[in-house]
């Protein structure tokens, strides 16, 4: 590892489209006004961004050109030509296809080229395991700067066509929790430009005996017709699950960093929805720490939502401020850390 | 990096039910017997494995299935436990589900918990970028046993249902080239038990102002009556890039290494069709080296492809003898190497 760590040197994010508030929702799927009181309250998420058109079906954009406008801003905002990158790596659950990946697609419209590209097929601690990986990678000394992305089009599991007052509450919510967006961030070996350096990633797969909390389902030419359920979630265990992991993902961090919870001036929590993000604080009990969320206004934008945070913490933090990320993946139970320091 | 290495202690693979032979193909797709005669000269492939039986459209097997006995084999071959793992990278372009991601669940029926776990979506270079990333984050010193893993359920792109006898010869020859198959390998930062050491990995994308040369899609909730067609080759370009970029990759090992082409004791081709591999070995003029193929009885297995060439390598060469592995992704030109030497 490099002495003087590895560097955030800067951000990008993405959003599609204007915000859908859940009036705009409960018109489209019929629902009562009741509907959308209840999921003010038990939800807390009030707007999303869709790639789709609710009303006509029709989708503005691809998961790439998300990607492609977040990986631009992050190096402009950095002031980097496409050649200063040479590393690159990609999360996402929902790709735009599953080849050619996402990743090679935007690395082409960015003009990057001449270097490995990874595309890791992530849930929800995506955004971590490739800022984890390209933090590592940078380590070895072999490369100078990476392009980390993430997004997601969660959208594609959107069936506009079916008849949503005939829908049970438990599908039915993925409509109201989820949103589609992008994010990026230029990872540096070098101090030069830097926002914040990078004190410790950590990613855990801990599913063993744990039967899967979410799965997303995709079809090809074989099983088109099948009637497998294409996203399932329980709920009820990732309610009970999420904010005890990030408790516990939260003493590890403070444990390997050695940092006492009066050290932490920025937390960036998962965000499933608002309500359950306001769990997950209680449970980490850190009242030092300002929250750091975006989740209210984007929805779960899956491997993108770290980026929006990041973005979020890097604007407010004064130099020596500290934020912990910290991110649990449900489909089996991943779990992942970040610790920064602005600089 | 560790200054002797990373080393690889074994291998293991996995083919599901019995080889298919070009006879039973003709005889399901209603072919005749010239068209037998004519994928046996100009496609060179005599068998594959499939997960699914052609007659009755029953799937055997999971990728997963596949993926969890070659990663066994793997363990067993080198009388380690699944606490003896402490990181985990799997490769494929067909994954089960979105999610969880095969290699979680993979993870978890070998008994493997508690590691970070990274699934790359990727072509025919995924087990090198697998092989690769496994290899740089040993070589960080964080970890010192990686299960790598790769395969493929290419039947998903198998649509039994079709009318075999309309469809135009670059679409039946998906179902000629393509087989299914899972491989592993156990790669150490510690020399113990070491079968070979890896001397060089390389992976990167090269698609600047390059059309796609494959093209797979997935079909979600939104989209699964789409008429995209799920999966398209450019097979012409494919065998006019292929040999060259092959060469290309070798020129640049040999540079990167610096050896001659009379230190190649092996060579580990890219493997499309038994026909193509003649053609890579041409532009490749490596005279002094061994090829090792499987296509021939396997067909094209993709992230699976390598870890069959790798173990069978490693049963022939001797101490000392060193091997070069090359792969293309012509979905977007990735371009991949590999090299070893028997310890």
């Amino acid at each position: 590892m490099h002495p003087e760590g590895i560097h955030i040197v800067s951000t990008g994010t993405a959003l599609p489209g204007p915000p859908v508030d859940n009036s705009a929702l409960a018109r489209r799927f019929g629902a009562s006004d009741q509907w959308e009181e209840w999921i003010q309250l038990f939800i807390g998420t009030a707007t999303r961004h869709l790639s789709v058109d609710l009303d006509t079906g029709e989708r503005r954009n691809s998961l790439a050109d998300l990607a492609e406008l977040a990986g631009r801003r992050a190096l402009d905002s950095a002031s980097l030509a496409p050649e200063d990158i040479d590393l690159l790596v990609m999360g996402t659950a929902t790709p735009d296809r599953l080849l050619p990946t996402t990743a090679s697609v935007v690395a082409e419209r960015l003009g990057i080229d001449d270097l490995p590209v990874f595309q890791l097929q992530s849930g929800c601690t995506g955004a971590f395991q490739a800022l984890s990986t390209a933090h590592q990678l940078l380590g070895t000394g072999a490369y100078r700067r990476a392009l980390v992305l993430g997004g997601e089009l969660n959208e594609k599991y959107f069936d506009l066509g079916q008849d949503f007052g005939a829908m049970r509450p438990e599908q039915l919510i993925n409509y109201v929790l989820f949103g589609d967006g992008a994010g990026a961030a230029v990872l540096a070996a070098d101090p030069e430009g830097a926002r914040a350096v990078v004190r410790h990633s950590s990613v855990r797969l801990t599913g063993l005996g744990r039967p899967a909390g979410q799965i997303l389902e995709w079809f090809g030419p074989a099983d088109r017709t099948s009637d497998r359920i294409p996203a399932v979630e329980d709920y009820k265990e990732i309610e009970a699950s999420v904010p005890r992991m990030s408790r516990e993902i939260l003493d590890r961090l403070l444990s390997d960093l050695r940092w006492t919870p009066e050290d932490v001036h920025y937390v960036m929590p998962p965000q499933l929805s608002g309500r359950m993000t306001r769990k997950v604080l209680e449970a980490l009990a850190l009242p030092g720490a300002q929250e750091i969320s975006c989740v209210v206004r984007t929805g779960n934008t899956g491997n993108a939502t770290p980026f929006f945070q990041l973005e979020q913490a890097l604007d407010l933090m004064s130099p020596g401020d500290r934020a912990l990320g910290i991110s649990v993946e449900s489909s089996k139970w991943i779990r992942a850390g970040l610790a920064i320091e602005r600089v």
